[in-house]
C-alpha cells in the first residue's frame, strides 16, 4: 500500500534523505513524549509516521521488513532464543 | 509475538529508555547506510531492530502501531488524500 502511494517519489529522493526523514518523524514522536498534548499531535499520528517512513527506506533499500522482522524475531528474543526474553536487563 | 517476548521488560524499562534505544537503532540503520559491509551488520538486521524498538514503544505508550497505521495511510497520503501522492516533492 505505502509503496503505491509513495514508491516512486521515494525511489528518486534515495535513502540519505528517505532516513532524514525517518530520524525526523522519530523527533516528533520524542516531542510528544517531552512535550505531551502541547505538542499539538499525537503517538498515534507520530508513530504511524515514523512506521511509513521505516518501511519507504526499506523499499528505498530493497528490504521487505516483515520478511527481515519475522526471520529475525519469529521465534523469540534473537540474543538468548527464548520468549519472554531472559537477557540481562537494559 | 514482541508483546510476549518483551513486553514486560519494556513496560518496566519506561518509554523514555525504550524511545532511546529506538534513536540508538535508527542510528545503526545509518551505520550501513554510511559505511556499508563495514558496519558489520546489513539493513535486513538494522531495520528488523528499529521496527521491534517502534513496536516496543508504542506497546509502552498503549498505541495499537497497525490501527494507527491503517487509520492515517489506509485510504492514501493523509495530506493530498492521492494515490500516488501528489503533494509537493519533498
Amino acid at each position: 500500500m505505502l509503496d503505491r502511494i509513495y514508491g516512486e517519489r521515494d525511489r528518486k529522493r534515495g535513502p540519505e534523505r528517505t532516513l532524514l526523514w525517518l530520524v525526523s518523524e522519530v523527533g516528533e514522536v520524542s516531542e510528544v513524549l517531552i512535550k505531551g498534548k502541547s505538542s499539538g499531535s499525537s503517538y498515534e499520528v507520530e508513530l504511524a509516521d515514523a512506521l511509513a517512513w521505516l518501511l519507504s527506506f526499506a523499499n528505498v533499500v530493497g528490504v521487505d521488513v516483515e520478511e527481515a522482522f519475522l526471520k529475525r524475531y519469529g521465534s523469540g528474543c534473537p540474543r538468548c532464543g527464548s520468549i519472554p526474553c531472559i537477557c540481562p536487563e537494559r
